[in-house]
């Protein structure tokens, strides 16, 4: 079996790489290690910066989106009781963000490649990239117990933080970042309409929390909570009631609770690769890097990883040029290192952290009084959360 | 022996506010523990907000620094061997600092105070503060061997960190908040024309360095060292060579060096104390707070203080009303905190942290870079580095 671009993993980065790919005729395939339902039933970030909606829209995958996602003007930061707002839109000459759970991204993604007929392969095992530094790079893996052999010109490590695509790259040539923060996010997917129309940060004495929502009717509510609390100790009472204490009183009476349909504790890590190629084999997305999710980041820097992949792919079938995926690498890790560093900002902003005592706290506090009241911190900070620019 | 403000502390803050209480009309005698030649010895900071430039304006104490002040719309940021200007007065809608040595302020303000023909005690052994809590405050010391007490209404506190004031007040009413940084700084004085004519901050591999001056012909040169150094270990060849390991390539280049005038190592602290007020007591500058160098905020947070001080007694003589009095510290405090949450941040953005790894030189880098690529970001700077306005 033969394509021009094998791509690992079908998760939004995979799937969005091959349908932009698709659509310039580039032939690819897909192979992906669990199956699709798995890959759907994985709850993610939902807030989608306007250059990833502008890419999906580029993509012919916006049909739905148009029509179900929230455009977001603005977010709120609360603390000492009171919300503030941040009117993004106003301080960015008209950006804005678009709430779309990434299921939903995913979703649309998976029905648009089915209708175009590209071959994905889900549950495939064993998968191995072969030759990946040199001239025929192709991928090995087993499908419903029959061996496959995928000749390619390039491979797409779209497979995240735990796949075998950055694994594949010999340890040496990696150099590699991280910290992790100690805490987690408590996390509760609840069929009730959201607290508040936009989004609420809140930085409280007892912790972070996070107001957020994936539809008019379904909400996602967030509290930080110690790195080695399992969901399983939290009831839906001890989280509502601890929510409550983390937002002003207006929030805290007007939230609607209900019986939470996921709970999980996700850890929150940053974490860089460099450089994101390695021969004919291309990371993407979490395969590189991961941010913490404050900001919700992470989807979005996929895609424009994409971006810049799909970019030099074309480049390179269309004009016989190597410039693109030359660049590729470092044209991504600026971006990449530009979110990270908000990531980590607003993360360091907005949560408790064991080590860095009342001292700590009073300077949080003096920055959000700050931010709140600065025109130019405040459009500094919606600049980064509606996403930078996209580069050359 | 009586006035209506005993103040503590012949330093900039002392000096400034007797001169402007001084010209309301308002008694006042300095009480100071070391000679005049020893104040004056001390070497600090040179760089003044507009706002501090203002306030020694309406003092009448400008006359010099008007002539020989250096005003400077812009300063450098260097990394990766690069040099990118902050254009603070187009970004600030005209704002400006003024290079003019904290040893320059204290000169002018004791000639005019002098000239005043107002009582300033130097030498006072055994300085101590009296019913500060109550309604009969005073303040007893000894000077030349003759035992004084000087009655008043209110005592200004001015006597630095180290100070008998903040020492005066009950420790459990005070709330105090520390932070020791890794590291000093190790900085020369030095007769040669500066390298160049605005601030040069560098963030470098081997540490910090800070391109500074006093006149056209004085060059101040800092370095970031380990804590436990010792002036004495590091010549004037070590030094010079070690600075320019830290410049661009031209900076290094173009510095003049020659016999220090100066060596010495400060360390780096950040210290507030809350309230600032007790009874009848009040504290102002050093006495209160403690930033480290980086940006220059010292000196200027001592004057914004003077002004809600003078402000504040004036309203009190003048109309009778304790209302700025009563608002004193917080009005300070809010301003003190952001401040020092610029000097933490301005420190943490340019210093190597022992403790921070490759990571968070990854994310300073990051910063840098998107610092100096974004308006709002260098606004948000350069409005900071003017200094924030007065509060009402």
């Amino acid at each position: 079996m033969r394509t021009q671009v094998a791509i690992i993993g079908a998760g939004p980065s995979g799937l969005l790489l091959g349908q932009i790919l698709a659509r310039s005729g580039i032939d690819n395939v897909i192979v992906e290690r669990q199956s699709g339902d798995y890959v759907l039933g994985r709850i993610r970030a939902g807030v989608l910066e306007q250059t990833t909606v502008d890419l999906l829209a580029a993509a012919g995958v916006d049909q739905r989106l148009r029509h179900e996602g929230l455009v977001h003007d603005g977010f709120e930061l609360c603390f000492d009781g009171q919300r503030h707002r941040i009117d993004m839109k106003a301080l960015t000459g008209g950006k804005t963000v678009t709430v779309y759970g990434q299921t939903e991204v995913t979703r649309d993604l998976m029905d648009a490649r089915r209708e175009g007929g590209h071959t994905t392969f889900y549950e495939a095992k064993d998968v191995q990239l072969h030759d990946i530094a040199g001239n025929k790079p192709h991928v090995t893996f087993t499908h419903q117990g029959e061996h496959h052999t995928l000749d390619c010109d390039f491979i797409a490590g779209c497979d995240g933080f735990h796949g075998v695509s950055r694994a594949s790259i010999p340890a040496d040539v990696l150099k590699t970042f991280e910290r992790v923060y100690p805490f987690g996010w408590l996390g509760v997917l609840v069929d009730r309409p959201p607290v508040s129309e936009e989004l609420i940060y809140s930085n409280h004495a007892r912790g972070f929390a996070l107001c957020s929502m994936r539809s008019h009717s379904r909400s996602r509510y967030y509290i930080q909570c110690p790195s080695d609390d399992k969901a399983e100790q939290w009831s839906d009472d001890a989280f509502w009631d601890e929510l409550r204490k983390r937002l002003d009183s207006a929030t805290a009476q007007a939230l609607q609770t209900g019986p939470s349909i996921e709970k999980s504790i996700a850890p929150l890590r940053s974490f860089v690769t460099e450089p994101m190629r390695h021969g004919r084999l291309f990371l993407a997305g979490d395969a590189a890097h991961i941010v913490p999710p404050t900001g919700a980041k992470g989807l979005n820097l996929a895609a424009s990883d994409v971006h810049y992949l799909s970019s030099a792919l074309i480049e390179h079938y269309a004009e016989h040029s190597p410039a693109g995926l030359d660049h590729y690498s470092a044209r991504c890790l600026r971006r990449v290192w530009k979110a990270s560093r908000f990531s980590w900002w607003f993360t360091s902003l907005t949560h408790r952290f064991p080590d860095t005592g009342e001292m700590g706290q009073q300077l949080q506090h003096a920055e959000l009084d700050y931010l709140v009241n600065s025109p130019a911190a405040s459009a500094a900070m919606a600049e980064n959360y509606v996403g930078l620019p996209l580069e050359g």
